[in-house]
């Protein structure tokens, strides 16, 4: 609480917090100044009354997380992480959005101590905290002792009126008020102010009532500059049995004269003139980057951070002391560790599809690897948008998660890009390994989500089955052409797309133990035919792509992905009862096939025969492995409704259109 | 109203939806009965009556339109059709979901007469709906008189659980409250049930507290069994100034004995033995596909179509007499004509800019060619994401809409998807050519409606600002580098990114004369430097690509889009003072260059010359066009946060490493 302290020292601190952001703005002639004015008295109420932090310990794994949604604002968050002690200089303030300063335009997790989530598209989050939110409150229930609440912390996310006009800001809060995620505490920059202009044009929600809908504790009307009254409103919140929202009224840009109350304070520097009338105004006597001294103890967090940080550490010690293995396995789990026999788990796994060489969908081999893994793995959480039963997330022993009952299986309801940007939030959050699932053409849906959780390096796992026209009669508007390629674009993330059992279960592995960054798992709704392989092949999934079948004097090398394998062995034969030997290349992954040396690359894909890739999806991408010369057998239209078997032939997914394809290239 | 049809009357019409639907379902062993069975009575009230349109003509201007926002349901939709008198024979509906068939998985515009827009990917059916909603209340305010409400009809929607729990419904509904849209009514299958089984575990909203805070009018705990109760809700709905949700329970496939009320009927044909518990549940004593003449008798529609047709055909006549050339304006909209001076308007357009030789951003250009052209095209519908002055999306005279206020310019709001989703609906109405912005990052956020109005073939422009890493500050949740080829992967996408005032005007130009898809309008947030060309090149712009500068004795080729045209001809130059000598070829749409004939291909890209291809962005793409013995110079990562120019130069878009990748191929 902070009615302890002077209005003039909560009024200066508020200040100090408007000065650096315009300065910052001003001396970078680029960012957003009107957020971080507009809301620095809440900031005070939040970081100095409430939030519990050791800003010499970032990592801290029982610290509450503070998650700005309306990210331009970056100001405001890389002023408190200043004032409050965090390894982030003057300086660094000073390189304000300058190439390689930790101040970049929007927050960037693993760039700037004391960020939790990278934030800017908007929506994305609040959704990024109730995912936060939402993992604190599992693992509480998972790890929490009578008297030893090791795990109890808050999720804090302020947010402007563009993440509230998002849409996703609706499955996440709507889902939220579900889940009873009480710890949750979001603050609504009430300020009708949006860049186009005042709201009221675009905007009329009556948002207290909507999310009282979502059956979220709701605090009205509480004065966004009454740093005290926000404080208050923070008290009450805490222990609402409900997530809350506190409703500021705020004025945007507040401490600007001439600009405070109009989008001009929104996205752009103030200007030099107004910039000094800022200082008259708000009686800020210092020069831009100087802070005084009473401004800096008044905000100083690290005695405070220490403290709350050691008080944690005793009792973890005890829970220690009771809970050796509990202890031990929470620190693994929260380092993002697997679990030591985790390696000889896949190998049994792999070893079991040998054995059984199954025919069957993807989408089950993958069940099958999931119900392997999740033994060993109790950080496994999976979910599905309301697709459980057609994507096969869930396994034998999964606990359904349910109103305030926790569980490793959540069913996220029709929610496609609230799931994804969710399971970011879980994984930032540490304790857990997210995946989620539906239909691959609804990846269009999430799209942003996987690409942050990319840019984040996160294990995020998102799961997509029913690939390609094998979805059958549900027609073109479910089935993805394009979908697996356009993935594929987008830096750092992995796409598998395995062809049978051995190949799902490798997959799954290597998203697994991948450790920076997110993988796509990409599974069919058809039976698809188990393939023999040796042991170096199978331990050569892991390489993205590598040879199924050789020939000795192969005269062309046939590329293909996940339900094509079928075809291209199918072909291959084909041909060789023609006297033309191929090879063929499986390909699961071409983004793990792209990191492997030269050498490697270079054996699988031979050198100076043609090339002829076979997806069942857009040709586009696969003319950068078999260039001008090679050619692609995939399908560069929409498709179309009806089953699936009708489809693979109508579009030429045959082995006679695969025979005089290449005999066409060798020609 | 039907209050003064028989009850049995009623039951029957709405047991031969129940009994087509399951026996499609049946024989394809495929598609979804239990949203026709559950909502069977629904569509009783609502197609007998209340809704106003011609079987003989469902392109009739003024008839209402309907959305299945659950397509999965699309034997309600085929079989009301069929019943009611459209060209929709008992052939078609015995061979749903097979290939070619009319009576696709999911509804398809263009395919199945009758049907208004392609559902499926859920939320988006309900949006399309708001902009149908909206576009005809624009288009009645501008052309209605008084006493001739020549535009004057509802859009009426089907939506489940589904499409409420998605976000975009959060986007379009809000918006739709804002704008009073008091022509749209909305059903609402409250049934309780979606895939994974009953909706408490996960969807625990107060919809109709939801649906009230966004201004709507909100009709509760309607049974939605009750026939006559249903039509007396819609007649309380059509006196409202508010957009109106009728809130109807039901039982999900009502009418199985045994599987009624549970998410089994949802997904899967009943099985054999259920359809005959069916039959003997319901009384429903026909065979599969046989439909009584009563029935028929009851249900068909032609003859109060052609009245209702008539009757407006008259008014027409009238209203034509007094105002011949509003009517005839009317007619060339509504039919997706251009004015009969619009090549005029293009030229003149383009030969300001060459006069002008303006070095200005793309999006400036973008604004100029709009100015250019909106004088001459009243169907213009601009728009933006609530980034109106970045953007610049609007024009001198452009009159914002705003509540229950007409105009031509939509504020969106922040709300891309909504928006992309919206204008697919306003296209489909007709009347408007739409178009929208929000940065080109965010097209992400909008992915599936811009893939959904490919697949429908309509015009829709979407318009993507401050692309790739030009955007600077903002940095990399806002730079765009993979978002350009991801939708070059899209089918029947144009994908335009011009390099200067001229190319900008050309590519505006293209998508509104494009009568068969849409296009994306991707622009620079810096200046750019305008380009020289001859009136032959002029003109090829329209064709995607095209030689900029040619060199009698070239080398190599470099190709490049967008901000990268003013590189490849600074490259160009300085390759030529070490005496090597380049083409550079401007291709600011591959999508388009990609349908000219091999000739022209040919001669543009020359044979037997290396390629160099040039683009802020991910290198994949470019491989199609390069093969493996050209080069690429793009960005394989992410940007970051820096000013524009220390980006480019950081990155190697720099004349010195493009010389180097020249130099480097040659050798």
């Amino acid at each position: 609480m902070i009615s302890t302290i002077q209005p003039a020292t909560l009024s200066k601190m508020a200040n100090a917090i408007r000065a650096l952001s315009m300065d910052a703005v001003q001396k970078a002639n680029s960012g957003h100044p009107g957020a971080p004015m507009g809301m620095a008295d809440i900031a005070v109420a939040l970081w100095k009354g409430h939030y519990r932090h050791n800003p010499s310990n970032p990592k801290w794994i029982n610290r509450d997380r503070f998650v700005l949604s309306n990210g331009h604002g970056s100001m405001l968050h890389y002023s408190l992480l200043h004032l409050t002690g965090y390894d982030l200089s003057m300086d660094e303030i000073r390189n304000f959005r300058q190439l390689h300063s930790k101040t970049a335009g929007h927050p960037e997790v693993h760039v700037t101590p004391g960020v939790e989530t990278t934030t800017g598209p908007l929506g994305q989050g609040i959704t990024n905290a109730v995912g936060m939110a939402l993992a604190e409150k599992l693992l509480a229930a998972e790890f929490n002792q009578a008297g030893m609440n090791i795990v109890d912390h808050h999720t804090y996310v302020f947010m402007g009126d563009g993440c509230l006009m998002e849409g996703i800001s609706h499955e996440a809060c709507s889902l939220a008020g579900t889940l009873q995620l009480n710890k949750l505490i979001a603050f609504w920059d009430d300020n009708g102010i949006s860049i186009d202009g005042h709201v009221e044009g675009w905007f009329t929600d009556d948002t207290p009532k909507r999310f009282e809908a979502y059956g979220w504790n709701v605090i009205r009307a509480v004065d966004g500059h009454n740093a005290v009254a926000v404080d208050a409103a923070i008290a009450a919140a805490k222990t609402s049995d409900k997530p809350t929202l506190i409703c500021c009224k705020t004025v945007i840009g507040k401490g600007s004269p001439n600009m405070e109350g109009t989008h001009n304070v929104h996205g752009a520097a103030l200007g030099d003139k107004e910039v000094a009338a800022v200082r008259a105004h708000i009686g800020w006597d210092y020069a831009p980057f100087e802070m005084p001294a009473d401004v800096y103890a008044a905000w100083d967090a690290k005695a405070s951070g220490a403290q709350a940080e050691g008080d944690w550490n005793a009792q973890f010690a005890a829970y220690t002391a009771q809970f050796p293995q509990k202890a031990a396995e929470l620190t693994r789990r929260m380092n993002g560790d697997l679990p030591a026999n985790f390696d000889e788990v896949v190998a049994n796994a792999i070893a079991s599809c040998v054995e059984k060489k199954e025919n069957i969908a993807t989408r089950k081999a993958s069940q099958n690897a999931i119900q392997a893994f999740a033994p060993s793995l109790p950080e496994f959480l999976g979910g599905s948008a309301d697709l459980t039963g057609s994507n096969l997330t869930n396994w034998k022993e999964c606990v359904a998660v349910r109103g305030n009952q926790a569980g490793n299986h959540i069913n996220y309801g029709v929610r496609e890009f609230g799931m994804s940007a969710m399971m970011n939030g879980i994984a930032l959050h540490g304790g857990y390994i997210p995946f989620g699932a539906t239909f691959l053409t609804f990846s269009d849906y999430s799209r942003n989500a996987i690409r942050m959780a990319a840019l984040m390096k996160i294990r995020t796992l998102f799961v997509f089955t029913h690939d390609s026209i094998g979805l059958g009669e549900d027609g073109p508007t479910h089935q993805s052409v394009e979908h697996i390629s356009s993935m594929r674009l987008i830096p750092n993330l992995d796409n598998w797309r395995p062809c049978d059992t051995v190949e799902s279960a490798a997959a799954w592995a290597h998203a697994v133990k991948r450790n920076d960054g997110p993988s796509t798992l990409i599974f069919s709704r058809q039976n698809l035919p188990y393939q023999e392989r040796s042991a170096q092949q199978i331990a050569d999934i892991q390489r993205g792509g590598y040879v199924l079948q050789d020939a000795a004097d192969a005269k062309a090398v046939l590329i293909a992905t996940g339900s094509e394998i079928e075809l291209a062995v199918k072909s291959a034969a084909a041909l060789a009862e023609q006297g033309i030997a191929v090879r063929v290349v499986s390909m699961p992954s071409t983004d793990v096939f792209d990191r492997q040396d030269a050498a490697y690359k270079a054996a699988v894909l031979g050198k100076g025969l043609p090339r002829i890739a076979i997806e069942a999806g857009v040709t586009d991408f696969w003319y950068k492995y078999v260039g001008l010369e090679g050619a692609v057998v995939g399908i560069d239209t929409f498709g179309e409704s009806a089953p699936a078997g009708v489809l693979f032939k109508y579009f030429g997914f045959t082995v006679d259109n695969v025979v005089a394809k290449v005999k066409a290239t060798l020609a």
